[in-house]
């Protein structure tokens, strides 16, 4: 150890792919001196994360891929997570703070968690930073003018692959469906959400802010097509009939829409 | 009308109270020459969305509260609604943009939707822009290391109004629960996160990224308390057991979590 200071770790949301949806503390943070770091699915490949600095005029500083392969072999995982974390304690200990960059929010279906908690495993007095960040999904709402929530509305996000029965059964209890890596199911569901009368309250969004962004407003369009994995559907559950609320909260519940 | 050009309507999300969580789209519409509207409850009173300017720094240019009483009187909501639509028509047709300065993301639990959608009714050729943000739930999760979702997990976002009833059912199907507007039912969700062993993985912010921030890693400790409306809990359901995703999608489903 050539410093006793360890260097912080810090998770950097690099928003959705726009890079206007970058955040003014992770901007703040890549025009430090830092040690950079992203994830790549194999050696050499790119990396979406750092894609977005370089879009946003950045030139990477020193800058440390880290691989974190396609399988759910746990061993594989295993050893791979401990590489990482291996790696980015060796530079956290010569003092230097390190950023690792993750597209969307640093929280939300990110490597991040697992690599500061890897961290941590192995070095308890690491420090943590993480600067929240825009997800896709808020993203794609702005971009299609769908709202994921209103007043008191319900939400829910899930990977598709759970099944359309999961998804219809869900329809009970929520008003948006946020529907992730749609690609090995899109075909089942949109059969489902023309049976619900939902099609005309879908949208289909892909790469959303990037220079490849796809949006789909007609959705039964896409049957048998075959679409990039960052992709997701938003579907508006219009007709749903609630409950009432509880102990006058429906008052309670509008407060935040009337402040926000 | 003075001019030919109708202004833009653009709905500035301003993140969930830090400055720092201002995007740089937002940050650069905010220094245009704009004119700002934002919503308040009732005449006079302060801004939520106006304070996070004001604490990055921001002196406001021409600005216009909008009022959005706390009423779920519909005959008395629509007037406001038309009243708040008509300014802002007023604004845009003297050919100036207008800047709408929304808490957390403008999509997501927010007066902006509903205000495009008044105004878009009033004036078919109105243009709207929409910049997204971060939400109070993603910087809480970063706040205290909890994450939001891994991998395939799946997240349900409800007022805790619906009922422990609902919350419950729920804990059958979501990996996390973002609770919002827990203010009228925390104790009863207090008994339930303990009755299911959830209280050690379950996390309490309010008014995230402002001076007065608090969050609760002992949950049980409110019992009894009344806190602000603005503040939500945060639930990882870690016992969950889950179905079998269906046609290798585990596999595609980790797709996002090793690029992100």
């Amino acid at each position: 150890m050539s410093n006793n200071r360890m260097g912080k770790l810090i998770g950097v949301s690099m928003g959705p792919g726009d890079p206007g949806l970058i955040t003014r503390r992770a901007w703040e943070v890549l025009h430090q001196d830092l040690h950079w770091a992203y994830p790549v699915r194999r050696k050499g490949a790119d990396s979406y994360a750092l894609d977005i600095a370089v879009r946003a005029g950045l030139a990477p500083p020193a800058h440390t891929p880290l691989v974190f392969p396609m399988t759910h072999d746990t061993a594989i995982l295993a050893k791979y997570w401990l590489r990482a974390a291996e790696t980015v304690l060796e530079i956290l200990r010569t003092g230097q703070d390190l950023a690792f960059l993750v597209e969307g929010d640093a929280s939300t279906y990110s490597t991040f968690n697992h690599l500061a908690r890897s961290v941590a495993a192995l070095e308890e007095t690491a420090v943590v930073e993480i600067i929240a960040g825009v997800t896709s999904f808020q993203a794609a709402a702005a971009c299609v003018g769908m709202p994921i929530a209103d007043a008191d509305e319900t939400v829910a996000i899930i990977p598709a692959a759970y099944g359309v029965a999961m998804v219809e059964r869900l329809l009970a209890d929520f008003d948006t469906l946020v529907l992730l890596k749609v690609k090995p199911l899109l075909d089942e569901l949109i059969d489902l959400l023309q049976q619900h009368g939902l099609l005309a309250h879908s949208r289909f969004i892909e790469k959303v802010g990037t220079p490849q962004e796809r949006v789909i407003h007609d959705v039964a369009v896409l049957r048998g097509e075959k679409v990039n994995y960052l992709s997701l559907l938003l579907v508006r559950n219009t007709e749903r009939a609630r409950g009432a609320l509880v102990r006058g909260c429906r008052k309670q519940a509008s407060t935040e829409a009337e402040t926000a």
